[in-house]
C-alpha cells in the first residue's frame, strides 16, 4: 500500500452537453460555501421549509409530501417505487428506453408482478397499449412511465395516462428526472400521483438529491401499508416525520447539497418557469435545425421531442468514440453516447438548465463541423450554424 | 400556493460541537467550487481512483471494494447489511445504543433473523455475551456492532469480536461512522470484514457520502448470493462495476461531494493518521478534565471513551433544552441532546475532525460556566478552564 501523495483537484473545465450532470450557475457553487448547520438547527429547518416551498412551485403541486431525497435521481426512482409496492402488487411499466427498463428491475426487487408495456426505443408509447394492459390485468396498483426518456430523448405525454390509470383504480408514477425545470410538468393538473426527479439536469444543481412528490392517493397507499417499507434509508413514512412538523431525526441530511438546491431553485423561479421552458424550447430547436442542416438525422419524431435532451443519429461509417473522444479532448465538450440497443447509433446532447444557451449550440455545431470530415462525413460548410441562427431569430 | 420570494442563504455561523456534522476545513469548501465533470469523464475516473486510494489508507485496508456510497452514514449502514443478508440469515447485533438499535431494524427489513446482544446504554458489551450468542445460535452469518456509539460515546473494542465471529464461521461488521479519522480503525489487522462510515464527523467533509469497505469473506458472500440484492441503489455488485475496472454506469455519482471527500482525505493524510488520533485524544481529555473539574459527570467509563464524542451527564435540576437553547442562540454553539432513554439526561459533545481544537474546548467550557448558574448549578469559578489547560500541557 503506497503512501502516494495525491495532488489538489485541478480537472479540465468541461462544457457538459451530455445527459447530465450539466454545468451549474456560479451562484450555486457559491451557495455551497455557506457555513454548515446541524440538521436539526432551527436555522436549517427554515431552509428546508423554503426549499420544499420552491420545489412545490416547480412541480406545480400542493402536495405536502414533496421533499428532496438524499441520493441521486435513481434513489428518487427507488423511493417512488419502494414506498408504495408491497410483495405481490401488480405494476404496469412503460418500457421504451433504458430508464423504463430500470424501473422494471427495481419494482421486481420489491416483489412486484411487473407487466411490461413495450415500445421501440425512440418512439413514444400509445395510451391504447396501457389501456389494454390495465384491462387485461386485474387490480393494477401502479402505472409507471418515464416522462422524458434520457436514453432516447422521447417526451411521453402524461395526462391521458393519468386518466387511464385512475379509471382502472391505479396510480400514475412519472419519472421527471430530465424534464423538471426544462419542460412543463404539472403534477396536480395532470393527476400524476407520484413523481421524482434529479437536481443535476434542468434544475441546475450538482448531482446528489432527488426531488420527489407524493399526492393524496399515494399518501393513502403509503399510510395503509401492511408491511414496513423494505428500504430503510428511503422510507418516506420516516422521512416525512423529519421534513414535516415533527422534525424527528432520521438520517443526517446532506446540508451542502440542500444549500445548492435552495440556490438553484431561486435561480429557476427568478427566471420564471414559463420563460425557462421557452428558453429550452428555443435552444433545442436551434440545435436540431443545425444538425439537420448538416445532414444528420434525429431519433425522436417531431411532437415527442424532449427539449432538454436531443438524440442525434450517428451517420453510417462515422465512429462514435472517435468523435466523442475528440470533442472531449480537443474541445472540452462532453456529449453522451447511446445506451443499450442505441450504443454507437446515437449521440445524446443535453442542453439543460444553465447550459441551454445559444452559445453552447454554436460551440457544439462548430466542433462537429470540424470533426465529422475526419470520419468521411462532410456537412455543407456553414449550413448548421446558419440554420441554428435562423431558428434562434424566428 | 403563494409565490413568496425566498431570499439568499444567510444562516448564522455555528460552532458545530454536536454529534455531527462538524465544521469543515475552508479547503474543503473551496474544493466544492471545482468545475463539475461528467461521471464517466476520464478526468473524473482518475479522481475516483485517488479518492478510494486515500480511503483505503484511512481504513488501513487493502480491500479492493472500498468506495464512498452515494448517501449519508445511514445509507452506509444499509449498504453494509443489504448486500450480505438474504432472507432467513441469522445476524447477531450488539445493542448498547441508538445506532445498534437501528441496525436491528434494517437487518429485519432484509429478512434476517435478528439476535440481540444487549447491554446498558453507556457501557461497552462484553465479548462473552457475543460468545454465548454465537454458541447458542447455529450458523450465524454476521455479527454487527457499533465501534463508536454516537448516542453514548462508548468505544467498543473490535479485535476480540472479530476472532470470536471468525471462530464461529461468521463475519464481523463494524459501524465506524464516528470513529473513522478520529480514532484508530484497523480493518485488516483486526479482521473486520465489513465497515462503513460517514464523511461529516472526523473525516471533515459535509454529510452526503458513506465510505464502505468489504473484505475477502464479505466479497465471497456477496458473489455467492442466491437472490438479487433487495436494494437497487446500494447494490454493491453493480456499484463495484462502476468504481472498478469496468466503469459500467450505475447512477450519476454526486460529483461535488466526491470533490469534497477527496480534499478532506488529503487534509487527513497530510496531518497523518497517528497525529490526528493523538489530537482527538488530547482535546477530548482536556474537555473531560474541564467538565469533571466543573462538577459534571461523564457517562462512558474510563477506557471505553470514544474521543470524538463525549457524553456529559446533565446534573439533577438542570433543564436540557434551556442550556442547549442558550448555547445555540447566545453563543452559536451546537451540542447534541440525548437519544432514547438518555433524552434529557446527557449532552453529546463532538470534538471531531476540524473541530477537535483546544480553542473549541475553551469556548464551550466558558459558555457552560456562564450558563449553568442560571439553572442553579454553580461550578467553581475558573476550575474547568484551569483543568483543561493543565490536561493540554501534560
Amino acid at each position: 500500500m503506497s503512501e502516494r501523495i495525491v495532488g489538489e483537484l485541478n480537472p479540465p473545465e468541461r462544457i457538459l452537453l451530455g445527459p447530465g450532470p450539466a454545468n451549474i450557475p456560479p451562484r450555486v457553487h457559491k451557495a455551497m460555501t455557506t457555513p454548515l448547520l446541524g440538521h436539526l438547527d432551527p436555522a436549517f429547518l427554515a431552509i428546508m421549509d423554503e426549499t420544499v416551498h420552491m420545489l412545490r412551485l416547480v412541480f406545480k403541486t400542493a402536495n405536502k409530501l414533496t421533499i428532496p431525497v438524499s441520493g441521486t435521481g435513481s434513489a428518487g426512482m427507488e423511493a417512488a417505487l419502494c414506498n408504495v409496492i408491497e410483495p405481490g402488487d401488480t405494476v404496469v411499466v412503460g418500457v421504451k428506453g433504458y430508464f423504463g427498463e430500470r424501473i422494471t428491475d427495481m419494482a421486481a426487487r420489491y416483489g412486484a408482478k411487473v407487466v411490461r408495456v413495450e415500445g421501440e426505443w425512440g418512439k413514444p408509447l400509445a395510451p391504447a397499449q396501457f389501456k389494454a394492459a390495465l384491462e387485461k390485468e386485474k387490480n393494477v396498483k401502479l402505472v409507471a412511465v418515464v416522462h422524458a426518456e434520457t436514453s432516447t430523448g422521447i417526451l411521453q405525454p402524461l395526462p391521458e395516462l393519468a386518466r387511464l390509470a385512475h379509471d382502472h383504480g391505479a396510480m400514475l408514477l412519472a419519472d421527471t428526472v430530465t424534464s423538471l425545470g426544462g419542460v412543463d410538468v404539472r403534477i396536480d393538473e395532470w393527476g400524476v400521483d407520484i413523481a421524482y426527479s434529479g437536481t443535476q439536469k434542468c434544475i441546475g444543481s450538482p448531482p446528489g438529491l432527488a426531488p420527489i412528490t407524493f399526492g393524496p392517493r399515494a399518501l393513502e397507499v403509503l399510510r395503509n401499508r401492511k408491511s414496513k417499507v423494505a428500504n430503510w434509508y428511503l422510507d418516506l413514512t420516516m422521512l416525512d416525520r423529519y421534513w414535516g412538523a415533527e422534525r424527528t431525526y432520521h438520517h443526517t441530511a446532506p446540508i451542502t447539497m440542500i444549500y445548492a438546491l435552495h440556490e438553484a431553485l431561486r435561480v429557476v423561479l427568478e427566471e420564471g418557469l414559463e420563460q425557462r421552458f421557452a428558453r429550452h424550447q428555443k435552444v433545442a430547436s436551434a440545435f436540431r435545425a443545425g444538425v439537420e442542416a448538416m445532414g444528420l438525422g434525429l431519433l425522436a419524431p417531431e411532437g415527442f421531442r424532449a427539449n432538454p435532451l436531443t438524440t442525434v443519429k450517428i451517420p453510417q461509417g462515422v465512429d462514435d468514440m472517435a468523435i466523442r473522444g475528440a470533442l472531449l479532448n480537443e474541445y472540452n465538450i462532453e456529449v453522451g453516447g447511446g445506451l443499450g440497443p442505441l450504443k454507437g447509433k446515437v449521440w445524446r446532447v443535453g442542453l439543460m438548465g444553465y447550459n441551454a444557451t445559444s452559445k453552447n449550440v454554436f460551440t457544439l455545431l462548430s466542433a462537429l463541423e470540424q470533426l465529422l470530415p475526419r470520419q468521411g462525413f462532410k456537412p455543407p460548410p456553414g449550413a448548421g450554424l446558419a440554420a441554428a441562427q435562423k431558428a434562434l431569430s424566428a
